[in-house]
């Protein structure tokens, strides 16, 4: 019997080879799932770094006509991936919903830190606001 | 000014330099979303390859164990990409949400064509029916 724990519970079921086979795809699923997750960290950097941009500049936040157009793209994209292009639309939407999450709590805790800024001038503060509304909005 | 339909609303704001910057930046974030486009689509393809596995050979669908580890792995992870290590269990659990919203349309249209598979054995589509929850469930 196979000791790899991505046999995980099926180890009690089947014999070997088709553990293995088992074992085998699980872990194509883990180095999938692995670079999923240093991709979408690479993504919320680039976001935060046109948010940064977007701040200094003083550009708005959000770019409704750029959404659409990355919206149409992906869905193309999926197509051509044989993903469900509603699942690929429903995906950019999950990430957007997440960095409204962490513009919430941003926004809370600038809040919190009234105090802290009432020395410096109100346009300062209106920049530092503005500053985090681009670099959590600008994920689209 | 720069014509790239990235620039979107931005061009109506900035000088070229620093439209350049963001139309380079997004271009970056394009190229991210292709990659996590075709990727997710490859790990639809993996989930489902071992659904098929574990239907075959009638396997649990389900596996919690493997879950407990995949969750603490990619939690693991993303610390290490310095990812919000809550975001990357979120995101496994969306991907599930999908698979069981697939599951359950499946199971829909497999209703819809009981008159097809009357004629097999009642232990035929059984097998069916748990290959649909195997190949729908192992995404964890």
């Amino acid at each position: 019997m196979s000791t790899d724990p991505r046999a995980g519970e099926a180890a009690a079921y089947v014999e070997p080879q088709i553990l293995e086979e088992l074992v085998s795809m699980r872990a194509s699923i883990d180095n999938i799932d692995a670079t999923l997750v240093y991709l979408l960290a690479e993504r919320f950097k680039a976001t935060q770094r046109v948010g940064v941009l977007k701040a200094k500049h003083r550009l708005p936040a959000a770019d409704p006509a750029r959404e659409k157009k990355q919206i149409e793209r992906l869905k193309r994209l999926a197509d051509d991936a044989q993903l469900d292009p509603e699942f690929a639309e429903k995906f950019l939407n999950f990430i957007i919903e997440e960095v409204i999450r962490h513009h919430q709590a941003i926004s809370a805790s600038a809040g919190a830190t009234t105090e802290d800024t009432a020395a410096h001038s109100s346009a300062d503060t209106s920049e530092a606001g503005s500053a985090y509304d681009a670099a959590e909005t600008e994920n689209r």
